[in-house]
């Protein structure tokens, strides 16, 4: 199953291409270019490299969302433009989740934060758990599980959720240089700040759980296809505002 | 600190720009083109993507061995070329550590495993444990230690340790499909074989000890620098066996 993936949620821009046990290719750079310079550019300079033809991918699979409105809307509406045109389906993978297969195989609880101003963070809390194909020797593997489903909470309503939890807890995302020092200050159990190397939005990441997603069936049409921005617009929340003062 | 890191041991070829918590720049790909071809024409395209000034850099970090003998000369001889050019040291990271590093906060044993054709592998044993900074509350991090060091040894011997060791493991590296039947096989601990999005070489993984290595002052001139191969080459091996012959 060979599967091409595409972040653009937040600040990173990412393409991979993974067939099965192989990551063929990963162009991820965290700079301040808009994604309409970046991702296309960068598909196409890896589509050169490593002489790719885009008709023997099986499906497309995209960071779907929450993140930044505008990089959702580049990343999906590229996403549904490769699958409309080569007529793959689409695979839809949530970026909190995303972000939480940075790290794979981690012991703590996983928290992405992504920063979503006005106080809030885009999170959600997950973990890897253990699990073995036989008794004692055999080969280990992991269960992907949820323990709060993604969301829209600020840091404050995080914090107390994670030390009811009661668990060490592993942050990765974003959110992490806005809100270290409140973490610091109010988080009661042990936690871990993801290093350089795992703390942004990878399109590997993306690639692993769009694998599980087709096995599982989850696959979307390109037409079906559209981001989870999980909160309403400014634009949107402003007109809601207006209308409430017209009436 | 600003790091470009290169790896060229195997069959990968990746770059990366890594500044402090930020990786900047990732390129990575995993094709049968000869890294004369990739390795500085993807540095060429991230530095035109990320508008980088190569005079900005602090250090060049580069894989260092053990690996592909072309592939290592390739890596070494290109960080030679830019630490002379730009007099920037160099940070020698062993593509073994580095290799780990993908595994960063795994609580099993890692064993990275790199086909050294021959029957042997290039491996090791290693460990991140756990540490805290203050009891209880408080920020974890990794202690990053080496249970066998690096070498080149039979697949067999290295089951034989692993096994002695009693506990179970992580193995990363081109090593698992060669020798996956054998370790199904004979291993007696439960054991992970790293997913497609962590299994094999990143110049990520390189950036992120080289700043530890950088801190430590574990730096090299350009002059300095040479790849450590671990055994060998054929051609050397070839002409000893040709002198004693002519004893």
């Amino acid at each position: 199953m060979k599967i091409l993936a595409l972040d653009s949620s937040g600040l990173v821009a990412s393409v991979a291409i993974m067939e099965d046990d192989t990551l063929t290719a990963e162009y991820t750079i965290q700079y301040k270019k808009t994604h309409s310079q970046t991702l296309l550019p960068m598909l196409d300079e890896i589509g050169k490299m490593i002489e790719l033809d885009l008709n023997t991918i099986d499906a497309i699979a995209v960071a779907a969302g929450p993140g930044s409105f505008t990089g959702l809307r580049i990343g999906s509406a590229t996403a549904k433009g490769l699958g409309l045109a080569l007529k793959k389906p689409l695979i839809a993978v949530p970026t909190i989740e995303g972000l939480a297969y940075n790290m794979y195989g981690s012991s703590q609880l996983i928290c992405p934060i992504m920063d979503a101003r006005r106080g809030q963070v885009y999170t959600g809390v997950f973990e890897f758990l253990e699990t073995r194909e036989e008794h004692m020797f055999g080969t280990i593997s992991y269960e992907f599980q949820t323990i709060i489903s993604r969301c829209a909470v600020t840091m404050d309503e995080m914090i107390l959720r994670l030390n009811e939890l009661g668990r060490s807890v592993a942050f990765v995302g974003d959110g992490i240089p806005v809100f270290a020092d409140k973490i610091k200050e109010d988080l009661k159990v042990p936690y871990l700040l993801a290093p350089a190397h795992r703390n942004r939005q990878s399109a590997a990441s993306v690639a692993m759980l769009a694998q599980i997603y087709y096995r599982q069936g989850k696959i979307q049409t390109a037409q079906e296809h559209q981001p989870e921005y999980l909160r309403l617009s400014q634009a949107e929340r402003e007109r809601i505002e207006q209308q409430k003062q017209q009436c």
